[in-house]
C-alpha cells in the first residue's frame, strides 16, 4: 500500500521589508520568505520540506494572504497544531495565519483562480514615519475619480504586455482582470487589483500608470491605447515595492 | 541694541525603531533623534544649532507629537519654510509636522504643562507582522474593564515611586496624573496616560502593572497599595519600548 500523501495549505502574512522577496534565490545568500519558512519547517519536522508559494512577491513587497502548500507525509503533527508550532520558531515578521489539509493535487500556484493585490499611496503633504515601509508617498493632489475611471478600463480579458517589466519572457501576456478599484481612505489611496494572474511588475506598473492619470499627466485614451500597443515604454513608471501587499489568493474550494 | 533672540518650536513625529532614544549620548556613537535633528539643522542653517526636547523618549519608543525648540537667531529662513527644508534632509523615519516662532523664554521641556503617552497592546491570538514594531503582543485575554478601573486609581496627585525604574534619582517622585484611560479598539488595547511629568520608565511600568490586572494577577487593593508603598518591586514588569508613543505635549499657549 502506498503511503498516503499529506498536502497542507498555509495562509501566511509577512512584512517583506527585510526579505529579498518570496522565492528562494539559490546560492545568493539573500534571505527570502521561502527559505525562512523551509528552515523553520525543517526545525519542527526534523526533515527538509519543500514549500510552494502562490505568488512570487518581490523584495520589499508584503503579504496578508500569501498561500503556500507542502507535502508533509509521514510527519505526524496534527494540522491544527502547525500554526502555533511554526509561529514559535518563525521570526516576528512572518506569521502563519491558518493551516488546513487539502487534496493531494492542490498546488498553491497552479490551483489559484485569482490573486488580489493592494497598493497603498500616502497622498498627503506630509510624510508619515509609520507608513514609510507600507506605502508610496505622493504629496501632489490626485484625482481619485479619474484614477477610478481609468482603472475600470483595465478590467476584463486583455493583453497586458504594456504593463510587464521589459525583458520578461512568458508565453502569453493575456490575463483577465476581475477588479481594479481605486479608493480614498483618509490620506491613503488604495488600489485593489484582482486578476487570474499577474505579469512581472504588473501591479506596480499599473499603479504607476494610474498615478499618472491622477496627476493629469495621462488621459483615458492613452490608457486604452496602452492595452492595444503592447509597449512598456508607453505606460507609467514602476512604483516602489513597499506599497504593495498580496492580500488574498482564491481557490475553487473557497 | 542686542540682537533679537529667535526661538522656534517644532512638533516632530518619528519611528524610534532605529534610534537609541531621543537624547544625545555623547561619545557613544549611537544614533539618536536629537543628534540626527541637529545634524540636519546644521546642514540647512550652516551652523551648529542646539535643540531641546520635551521628552527623553527611550530607544525604540516612538513619537507623533514630540516637541523641540531651538535658538535660530541670525538664521534668516522664514519659520513656515522650516518643515519643508528640514524634511528634505531628514531621514524618512523622522518628520517635522509643524514649526512656529515662540517667545524667548519658551523651553520645550520646562514650559511643558503635560505630556500624553499612549501604549498599544495587540491582544489577539495571532501576532501581526505589521504591528510588531508598534505594539506589545499579548495573546492572553485581558479584562479591559478591570484595567480601566485600576487605571482610574492612578489618576490624581500621587507619589509614583513604585512606578519608577529602580536606581533612578530625582528630587521628588510626586506627579499629577490627569488621565489614565484603557480602551479596546478591535484587537488593539490602547492605554493613554497624561501627566504633568513622567518618572523614568513610568508609563511602561504602569502598563505592565495594568496588564497584570487585566490578566487577573493583581487586584485593585494591590494597585492602591502600590501608591503608598513606594516600592518598585511590587509593581508589574516594565513592558518593552516599541508599544509606547509620545502623542502630545501641552503648553500654556495651546
Amino acid at each position: 500500500m502506498a503511503a498516503k500523501v499529506r498536502n497542507v495549505k498555509l495562509t501566511i502574512a509577512y512584512d517583506g521589508t527585510n526579505y529579498h522577496g518570496f522565492q528562494e534565490q539559490c546560492g545568493t545568500g539573500l534571505q527570502t520568505i521561502q527559505e525562512t519558512l523551509e528552515k523553520c519547517l525543517a526545525k519542527i519536522a526534523g526533515k527538509k520540506i519543500r514549500v510552494y508559494g502562490a505568488g512570487r512577491t518581490d523584495a520589499g513587497v508584503h503579504a496578508r494572504g500569501q498561500v503556500v502548500n507542502f507535502d508533509c507525509s509521514g510527519w505526524p503533527v496534527p494540522v491544527d497544531r502547525i500554526p502555533l508550532a511554526l509561529n514559535s520558531v518563525l521570526p516576528e515578521d512572518i506569521v502563519v495565519v491558518s493551516a488546513e489539509e487539502v487534496p493531494e493535487d492542490f498546488h498553491a500556484r497552479f490551483s489559484a483562480l485569482a490573486k488580489l493585490y493592494r497598493y497603498s499611496i500616502l497622498n498627503s503633504r506630509q510624510r508619515s514615519p509609520f507608513l514609510r515601509l507600507y506605502s508610496l508617498f505622493e504629496p501632489r493632489p490626485l484625482d481619485i475619480d479619474a484614477m477610478q475611471k481609468a482603472g475600470k478600463l483595465l478590467v476584463g480579458r486583455h493583453d497586458f504586455k504594456s504593463f510587464q517589466a521589459a525583458g520578461s519572457t512568458v508565453k502569453s501576456t493575456v490575463r483577465e482582470m476581475y477588479q481594479c478599484n481605486v479608493e480614498s481612505k483618509g490620506s491613503l489611496v488604495e488600489i485593489t487589483f484582482s486578476a487570474n494572474g499577474f505579469l512581472y511588475n504588473m501591479a506596480r506598473i499599473m499603479t504607476g500608470t494610474l498615478i499618472q492619470v491622477g496627476l493629469g499627466k495621462m488621459s483615458f485614451s492613452e490608457i486604452q491605447n496602452l492595452l492595444e500597443a503592447g509597449n512598456r515604454a508607453l505606460a507609467g513608471p514602476t512604483v516602489p515595492p513597499q506599497g504593495l501587499c498580496l492580500e488574498e489568493v482564491k481557490y475553487k474550494q473557497d
